[in-house]
């Protein structure tokens, strides 16, 4: 196992490599896609994805292709997030969002772009196991976990919650509902597929599910408590969104003492999750109580 | 071989039957999916790919998945071609446009889901065939074709382009290659994949790929007489569109006369392509024959 920094730096190194090469009368659009991805950010999902890989005993090489597609959709959902008929935000990590940087309509085509180019480079990853069933199908198996994880039973599902979230009528179930899905699915996925990369058996992947599930849900009640109390110079967007934009969350639901004591306990859930791996497994205890306490 | 509208009443019975099983929550978005999908159209790109599966002696049955999955990537094109930042159309085939019934929140997640869908769908499939290696390769080639075709070296690429093509600096150049992306690649693709479904060999895939080639050209001149000249009632949308936009196509580079000229030797070059088949051929040779006449 690498330390988070090393899988960080191949994921950055790497991260525009499986883009197709656009003609020239298209360029703006690999700019553009290129822009909103080199912003930078945690890249926890790819992480996650090269982590699980490694984990079981994978080639981190043959999980590359999946982290960065990840990591694209995760990319194309916040520049489509981002635009005026969205949540209309300016800054996303202290830089302009897309569409201030290249007009409304190249960020819908840039975000269009980097969902399709995911899709297209999984695809093509398997073309390059087509003499080897094997490994075709633990690709397969990863490729779908990731495209399931990002569509209309995974994160946009979400989104869609989100939108038509009203602060007056928000319930614990529907902020669950919301949580487990936009934020969720893609941190559960990566574990997946990064398994699956590797042939794990399924004891192993239903641990690292658990896992993964209590990391998701805790790591967006975290970003509700940072929203409502962090800095916004280290989080490098504006506090109080939700509440501005008239969106109820976690802390609106629950108050702010119950989501941190949740965040504790989903924390602990997740690290239990892992027990029988011992020291083995300290990569993912030392990730979950990274995250408890990060400020950004 | 069966007839057009028996391949497009197959693909309208089991168009929305690939849908994910969306939740009570995000409810709005699967409303939004299957009401640009059922304003109906011609299904041109699904019909060619069944049928090329057809005439290569492969199941149908196996290549609807791909049919729907490529009228996905159609439908959401134009939902998102047709928002205010792009197009900013309020008619659709003589229905009101996605963004105008959902608004424009629901319209780009609706895109955004029907792309996923595409190839949450394809990825799907495969995993009918994890046990079955030959034809998992034939399926993942037929998913490769697709989305590749969807993508920035694709459709995408066309569109970007086109966004940024403007009437004065238009050159013969530029407008090929806006209708070779924009529209003959998603034309291209859906003979492909359906002989890749079928395992079709080298030959075949040559022949039936100049002669789709020919014909997307052939679609997109034909497309820009009827916007020259067309009726608004038969078409369903605005004439004269790409000049109101500042736009130039095929017909504002070359006159109509050589347009029309070319829609004729396109079409001819089409039919040719697979003139060894004879007979056998004749679906594809007609649908050639109608497309140069069509006024809608």
């Amino acid at each position: 196992m690498l330390k988070y920094d090393d899988y960080k730096d191949y994921i950055n190194e790497n991260l525009t490599s499986f883009f197709p090469e656009i003609e020239p009368y298209a360029a703006t659009i690999d700019k553009a896609m290129a822009y909103s991805l080199k912003v930078g950010g945690k890249r926890l999902r790819p992480v996650l994805l090269l982590a699980a890989c490694d984990f079981a005993g994978g080639d981190i090489k043959e999980a590359l292709p999946y982290a960065c597609s990840l990591e694209y959709i995760h990319t194309y959902s916040l520049i489509h997030d981002d635009l005026p008929a969205m949540d209309n935000d300016d800054l996303r990590r202290g830089q302009p969002t897309n569409h201030i940087v290249f007009g409304e309509d190249m960020a819908i085509l840039a975000g269009d772009g980097l969902l399709n180019t995911a899709a297209e480079t999984m695809s093509r990853d398997l073309s390059e196991y087509y003499d080897d069933p094997v490994r075709m199908v633990n690709h397969a198996k990863a490729g779908l976990a990731i495209i399931e994880s990002a569509g209309v039973k995974g994160m946009i599902a979400g989104q869609v919650a989100d939108v038509e979230n009203q602060y007056n009528e928000a319930t614990a179930e529907l902020v669950e509902f919301i949580d487990a899905n936009k934020t969720g699915a893609l941190l559960t996925a990566p574990v997946i597929a990064g398994l699956n990369i590797a042939g794990a058996d399924d004891d192993m992947l239903d641990n690292f599910r658990s896992y993964a599930k209590q990391l998701g849900k805790a790591f967006q009640i975290s970003d509700d408590i940072l929203d409502a109390e962090g800095d916004e110079k280290l989080i490098g967007k504006k506090v109080g969104k939700d509440q501005d934009a008239g969106k109820c969350n976690y802390v609106c639901v629950h108050g702010i003492d119950a989501a941190k004591a949740k965040l504790h306990e989903l924390t602990k859930g997740a690290k239990d999750a892992l027990a029988s791996y011992g020291d083995e497994a300290s990569f993912f205890i030392e990730l979950a109580d990274k995250l408890e306490i990060r400020k950004a």
